[in-house]
């Protein structure tokens, strides 16, 4: 129940024993096609598809050196690590940042955003975080976004590392230039690929403006893709494989039918923690569906709770980030989740608190999830 | 034969099946602290490593973007695609280089290496590809351009990403301050993780310069891994474990006796398919041991040709790189080899080239290679 890596499938887990094979062969172009084709599925989208072999900093670093420089003025919100080292990034190539700053926990809301593009008609792109992993909070707007942008002549990025794939994210049907993904989320597959999809729009504008990385030179695999279907530098073989396989197992239940796994058992994990008398970190409206955050009860160890979690019920959690060291746990809802990760976690955490002399009612815990599971019943 | 991905060890592909561990947690860092050590190890150095999950296009990167900028004189034999490569990303750095340019299959001498040091004293760093997959050389001097590099006070940074574990490159007695390897050539693990050493010096330099990347920012990887052993970023978890694995096999071998291997497996490739009449590319005193270059005889087609070891005879070797592509084919010599793939190899290109209708003596090759394969005779 880790906020990634997540659990991956057996299935996806034997897939990495595939031999090893030429990156420069026909038996590449055959795996590496249908990887596009099937990243394209789930991304909804008919964009350019770059399967970086890297964790998802990669891609996210992708996304920002391929597209902004000096001089440039990008809008972005901030409220989280990974907001956070986002803007950092952009900064980094010696752009402007207009930073919607609000606390941990709460999502800059669609107005303010309306009225940054209205106050920044010179704004060259919009960042955002779709889903902030350290706060567990998710973005509702990403469908009314790209008028804004494109209005102001805009492009717009989604960082959504740790939620495609497990709640809708169209990334044509919502205009959405470029958005990055990890595999050790949503998708279920072990970490080390990192996706990303880029508009023709944003791909001539990478190509006039080619960055100085070479790892992480978009034109450069878009050429060797047209030229040759290879990647331009020896791929994570056995990743690529995982990946390809979790990718199957998202189509194959397919794409409604997860979102809706996934929003019910976050649903569920919010009800059933909270009926324990845990009380979600982030702000009701802003609450991711892939990460639960939760308020430790005042005085609780972290590190003894999480450790009685793993040794006692092998349920791993993880604890917060940052300045949050401590003050919250963060459960992972993703890929693989379903009523019995639900309701193992639920009870498990019932009893690790009792064992920690904190009193929580894991019947009313229980009865709660089970209630908001109610639609995945077959 | 693949001059890598090489074949990986069944035990190796299996330790990829290790579940999916919180990468903030003990059992991630019992699992990295030993992946350092044995890199260590193995890079002979008690210099700082760091694993990087990226192909070893992604270290080298690191290698360039960590240590050089921008009015830095760089000095750097190139003669093919990899040291263009790596000269490519110093002069993106707006670093000025000094290429020591020689025709591909030689490489520049000791004397010119000597020379442009003494021509250069204002020279920053001296970069250099120890073994150039695409022509299949070697340098061979490596240990003795520290002298040359530490009197004008510049850096020494080796590209040993097709070499390393194959053939001796003893850092700290060599006097190298940044190394770069890959983990799917020599070490024979599957592609994707990237180890790199850095030496005190080196890294107070990248400390006080850090660089704009954050994927490949080394100082960032120094202060998380002395603050907790972690990672700054999700590693790639199945082939860090493979990783692992494959260099507690070179190190129960025993660094001697690997490279002892390597160098019989790739005097017996070089002296049985030159006794089927196939001519090495490279000259004689520049051959790599690690990769078999050899020039196609007049007129073979190396598509049908590579087409058929594949097909008949289940035998991997690659094409040739950039304008090479159709003149030559490369047997990789490298990780698992031992005297049963170079004969099979002799006998399947023998084979391969009747069946082409050239004419080549397999009993000729196969004594050849048979003689130079004594040393490993148990």
């Amino acid at each position: 129940m880790l906020p990634g890596p997540t659990n991956v499938p057996n299935r996806v887990m034997r897939a990495m024993l595939a031999p090893i094979i030429n990156h420069r062969s026909a038996d590449f172009v055959d795996l590496y096609t249908d990887v596009v084709a099937k990243t394209q599925a789930v991304f909804e989208t008919k964009n350019d598809v770059v399967a970086l072999s890297a964790s998802g900093t990669g891609a996210v670093e992708a996304g920002v050196v391929n597209m902004v420089r000096k001089g440039d003025k990008v809008i972005i919100p901030v409220n989280g690590e990974f907001s956070g080292r986002l803007a950092q990034l952009i900064e980094g190539q010696g752009a402007e940042t207009v930073r919607l700053e609000t606390e941990p926990g709460r999502n800059a809301t669609f107005d303010q955003v309306k009225e940054a593009f209205d106050n920044n008609k010179d704004a060259a792109a919009f960042y955002v975080v779709h889903n902030e992993t350290s706060t567990g909070t998710m973005v509702r707007y990403l469908d009314r976004v790209a008028d804004l942008a494109s209005r102001n002549g805009a492009f717009y990025v989604v960082d959504s590392v740790s939620l495609l794939g497990g709640s809708p994210l169209p990334v044509d049907k919502w205009g959405i230039d470029v958005c990055m993904t990890g595999a050790q989320k949503a998708v279920a597959a072990p970490p080390g690929i990192s996706p990303i999809s880029v508009s023709p729009r944003a791909r001539k504008r990478m190509e006039e403006r080619p960055p100085s990385t070479m790892y992480f030179n978009l034109p450069r695999y878009f050429k060797y893709y047209e030229e040759s279907r290879h990647t331009p530098f020896t791929p994570a073989l056995p990743l690529m494989y995982a990946y390809r396989e979790a990718l199957s197992i998202i189509l194959e239940e397919g794409l409604e039918r997860v979102f809706a796994r996934h929003k019910a058992c976050s649903d569920a994990l919010y009800a059933g923690l909270g009926a324990l008398g845990l009380e979600p970190f982030a702000r009701e409206e802003d609450r991711s569906v892939s990460i639960v955050a939760l308020n430790y009860p005042e005085g609780l160890d972290d590190a003894k709770f999480r450790g009685l979690l793993a040794s006692k019920f092998k349920v791993l959690v993880a604890g917060g980030f940052g300045n949050l060291k401590g003050k919250v746990f963060r459960v992972g809802c993703m890929g693989e989740v379903g009523p019995y990760h639900v309701m193992r976690t639920i009870s498990s955490v019932a009893a690790a608190l009792a064992m920690m002399g904190v009193g929580a009612d894991a019947q009313a815990g229980l009865r709660a999830a089970e209630k908001e599971l109610a639609p995945l019943a077959p």
